[in-house]
């Protein structure tokens, strides 16, 4: 199915002098070696994922899945015999079994707490009996097929409809995983109903998650982390279409989405290969997880784009494929480019008018810096409430960072390795993020519905990587009475590469936007005097996040009328944020962990601007690395920021001007918010 | 002097072929061609450590330095008339100064606000001087020795006798300035002073300063760091002696000193090469830094060890001299053997006497434990109150960690970059460290002069890499009324190497044992309920470095009599620390951080035992690794603790049994605090 024939005689021949498929050959027959190794056991599920029985089941699909390719390369008849046998044994189980002790809220499933653990269980067992199956008695099939198989079958597409026809990641799964045992077993009935849902009305099914789930740029709403997770069905059950199926065309489906999908999954990531962390996230995973490397074989196989050999040779392994030998051939033959990272505009939402993601860089190299701006669409129930925010990176290394999730995946004792209660209350909310909470709420007072229902709007964007890049946006809805909106630039100055940020807050009457910023590293100075909470701590508020914060440090109202800074050090270099504070303006010195009974928040600080204001307000920011701590010289170079003075110049009808002198430089930034005009102008001059 | 003239023929002809050699005279070169195209600038100093004047002339001083290399190696004489025309400079300003007026404590420099930098600035400048000496006028001669170097000499030996005549590193600093300058000038006179001390009784001067700064395991009693700090003016002091006084046979010195100091700091760092961070020190220093270049330099010339040759190769650059020419010429020729980190116990005090440090070794490989307990003196001003802590590694990181210093190290805006006002008030007290405090008071109340006097006393050590492991250790000063005995043990289990814990503490009548945890990484969960301050925060006390620490929360008071445990994760492993409890105990869940109005300190957590005994109490603990979270693939793997049981079996007239069962082992120790006795006895039994 996914397998072929041709590619198991090619790899056989080839494979022994391609090396990344030699590694992965030999990957895999010693995974295979090791499970035979063992006594087969198929426990009865009992607990939540991260526990015994989870991952065991977990552990003996990816057992059989490697049996099956080692069966197929070697022909060796004892790996096709473990998959049978523990196949039977599962053949004893499953009827056994209603809905898993564990349920949660999610669909249940029979072998595990989640449904969608089943799926996934059964697009790989599929693909290991696919492979096995010639080899093993009639008898056995049929009960396999029977007790397992097509009892899975009846599970999900009669009992479990609405997860199967739903258009949502879970879906994908589902219908791969049914879509591949039709295949397989060779009922097209069934292969007719992943692709078009159980009605075969194509209000569900493959084609509609095909349609809906993922925008014109291949970018999936959720956010990176699980682009990368959703991915895998699509082009792993594509794959096999392709295979047997070919007068689909799937690959070539809407604009060759599903190779747009795996090369934006891979622009989703940071200098050191991870994805950005923003909405839920677990910020361990990079571009070398299984999932991409199934998705760069495929997508190589049909781009030949030389760049994807270098992620390939990054992540050290192919898929055991023709696709993988594709990979594995032109690697060997010396074709890999550097894969490079481009600056971007993301387009999110099923046709592209749902917002979307700005990746500003400034180059794909060493030290180069990176602004994410993040204007798109709630992302379902994986979405933060963190409208306008922006991550910064530079060297591959968070400065400016999102908290990600709170989760300990798969840790059993953390909430059953479940999404933590401070995923919720902490994690989500507009607070937890670098951009502006108005009056204390979050966006859409942190309901799920109405932000599904609205995205923010692009208002400009320029973005071609070595020249200053600009993106601005608005959001009209996610206040009653406010609109945000927010213009971000990446310049280049004699100082370096620098971040300018315009905040704009449009809200009648009085009210108080808090602007956020989460840095990483430690504190070293500010301009501004503050009184330390030292002896007594107290959280930041009650509610809406809030009440995660300790206050650990405040300021007094500010009187003035100019810039302020605060610097950190990080990843041994230094840091300045530099901001035009208005009258009454308050900095709230925070960190990360109060009303954290559990201890599951990681303790990172951050520094609130609380500024009252009445009608309208507008921050105005500069971020500047500077300088360096050599760690094994101990040397310092450049511990003061360059930034001199920060002005609004010019504030009417919509236009703003923003001037900053940054070391013997004026930089004169000129933008308008009215979408009409998309207007972003940008000068320089010496001031010596 | 230092750079002989066969050695630079040699480097010459043999240099372009050696990659260690060619590449760090091409960077010497470099550095010395970036010094060339700038104007020279001689300020008036002005500033402190990190500040720019203070930058400056060492910037100065490494420039003239290396063009004097550059010089020797290309024969172009624009390095020489570079190093001429900027000692020119210095001949005109340093007859102009007074004390620098940013004078701390210490000594005062001219050119520095510290001595000790104006006699690094000497040590080096004096060699660029000898390196150029021949090429440059008569006339200029004259006067750079007279209003430069004569009047330094003039400064430490006159002016300063009691800095330069002190047993202490930065006496050290001055002999070797002055004893190289004298060399230089051909003075042999200096030479002697420097030998001998000024008034050439041998009280002071280098060679009493072999016999007491290093105890006869070349180990130096401020600890890693700065015996990495300490070394450089003996190192190259002795190679200067050596080249000029032969018949000294300053290498032969003691037993070899000068090579065991460059071995012994070599075994104190971890598996990733930084120095064990205990007293005060800095946790980025690592093995590449310069001392330890030179040292690895000096040592291979003498020892010929293989093991040095990788030191040096992932040194990445030898020293210019007819050393490192033969440490670039072996490792060219492929002789590098692993370097090996051992499973040692290194003596400190001048006699060996003075107690010392353990380092129990399961290895030296990838994921190797390394458990380091520390029982030495002191360390004089830079020593920690910290008598029988240890701190764990796994795989080359931090587990169970000493805080290092409190100091941004050259960084201006904080505090000078000198050590901060909480490197005495947090890092160096008791509370800080992993050992007990009494009675909330810090070993020797924190006083630096009764501390100075005592050290603690070695019990027994095994220490055979590879088998079980022992050490243990009694300070019976550091309380009036206390004695602190404590036995620790690196043991082999089925599931993996395990720390055992036997803590005595005696004192007569009602008193609290503070026994303390810092650990790297997010707490998982407890056995033991807990109340966590959610809402409000307070430190856990007022004074010896308990104001420093916010409870974060707090169990009840024990009630019951058998083990508890706290786990958490780091890098990706999982780590319980099982410790057996008394009546009335309770634990302090910490965070360092409170009473730190400057942001100064990093907010790292700890697990305080609180117990209330009255007249002796032991604390009977496991510390275990166990499981493993995959990053990528996110598969969670033991995540639960193996120990299952803890018990004191047997405890009378001095003699302990611990019993401890791990996974299907039952361990059996018996230890006997009697220093006489010396007894360790261990054993493990299948239970199952």
């Amino acid at each position: 199915m996914v397998l072929t024939p041709e590619a198991v005689q090619a790899i056989k021949a080839e494979g022994p002098e391609l090396p990344l498929m030699h590694q992965s050959v030999k990957d895999v027959i010693e995974s295979a070696d090791r499970a035979l190794a063992n006594d087969i056991v198929v426990p009865v599920p009992k607990d939540a994922g991260g526990g015994y029985t989870h991952e065991k089941h977990k552990q003996n699909n990816m057992d059989m899945y490697h049996a099956g390719i080692a069966f197929q390369i070697t022909d060796d008849l004892r790996y096709a015999r473990f998959v049978e046998d523990m196949l039977l044994q599962y053949a004893d189980l499953y009827p056994t079994l209603g809905i898993h002790p564990e349920k949660g809220n999610q669909s249940a499933g029979k072998l595990f707490w989640q449904g969608l653990n089943e799926t996934v269980w059964l697009v790989y067992t599929i693909q290991a009996y696919d492979n096995v199956r010639d080899a093993i008695s009639r008898q056995s099939r049929a009960r396999i097929e029977k007790e397992v198989f097509r009892r899975m079958v009846h599970f999900f597409t009669v009992e479990n409809t609405y997860s199967f026809n739903r258009v949502h990641n879970h879906g994908t799964w589902a219908v791969a995983a049914i879509g591949m045992t039709g295949i397989v077993l060779g009922e097209h009935e069934l292969v007719k109903q992943a692709l078009w849902s159980t009605d075969l009305s194509g209000n569900g099914g493959f084609l509609k998650q095909l349609d809906r789930l993922f925008s014109p740029d291949g970018y999936y709403a959720e956010g990176p982390y699980y682009q990368r997770y959703a991915l895998l069905p699509f082009v792993i059950f594509a794959q096999a279409l392709e295979n047997n199926y070919p007068d689909l065309k799937i690959f070539e489906y809407r604009g060759n989405l599903i190779e747009k999908m795996v090369n934006t999954a891979l622009q989703l990531t940071d200098e050191a290969g991870y994805f950005f962390p923003y909405n839920n996230s677990i910020k361990t995973k990079n571009f070398t997880s299984k999932e991409i490397v199934f998705g760069v074989n495929i997508a190589y196989a049909l781009s030949k784009d030389a760049g994807l050999l270098d992620v390939a040779e990054r992540q050290g392994r192919v898929m055991i494929s023709a696709q993988g030998l594709d990979v594995a051939r032109d690697h060997a033959q010396g074709k890999a480019r550097g894969f490079t990272r481009k600056s971007l505009f993301l387009r999110d939402g099923a046709d592209g008018t749902d917002g979307g993601i700005a990746i500003l860089r400034n180059a794909d190299s060493a030290g180069a810096q990176t602004l994410v701006f993040k204007f798109s669409s709630q992302g379902m129930g994986h979405g933060h409430f963190d409208r306008l925010q922006y991550l910064f990176y530079e060297d591959g290394q968070e400065v400016i960072r999102d908290y990600g999730a709170a989760r300990f995946v798969n840790v059993e004792p953390k909430f059953g390795g479940r999404y933590l209660p401070e995923n919720t209350s902490w994690a989500k909310q507009t607070i937890a993020h670098n951009t502006v909470t108005l009056n204390a709420t979050s966006h859409y007072e942190g309901k799920l519905a109405p932000a599904e229902a609205h995205a923010p709007s692009l208002i400009f964007y320029k973005t071609d990587a070595g020249n200053n890049q600009f993106v601005a946006a608005v959001d009209s809805n996610c206040y009653d009475n406010g609109i945000l909106r927010r213009a971000m630039a990446l310049v280049n100055t004699q100082q370096g590469v620098v971040v300018l940020d315009l905040f704009e807050v449009l809200a009648p009457g009085a009210n108080v936007a808090d602007y956020a910023t989460y840095y990483q590293g430690q504190f070293i100075n500010s301009t501004l005097a503050y009184a330390p909470f030292v002896n007594a701590l107290k959280p930041l508020g009650k509610t809406n996040g809030y009440e995660h914060l300790w206050l650990t440090a405040q300021s007094d109202k500010y009187t003035g009328k100019g810039m302020e800074q605060f610097s950190f050090l990080s990843n041994n270099r230094f840091y300045t944020v530099s901001t035009l504070m208005n009258a009454a303006a308050t900095w709230n010195f925070v960190r990360i962990g109060a009303n954290d009974p559990d201890f599951n928040l990681r303790n990172e600080p951050g520094l609130i601007v609380s500024q009252p204001f009445v009608d309208r307000q507008v921050f105005a920011s500069v971020v500047e690395a500077h300088g360096r701590f050599d760690p094994v010289t101990e040397m310092v170079a450049g511990a003061s920021s360059q930034v001199k003075e920060l002005e609004v110049v010019a504030d009417k009808e919509g236009v703003l001007v923003f001037k900053a002198k940054i070391g013997l430089e004026e930089i004169n930034w000129t933008i308008s918010f009215d979408p009409d005009q998309q207007k972003t102008h940008l000068s320089i001059q010496q001031t010596e």
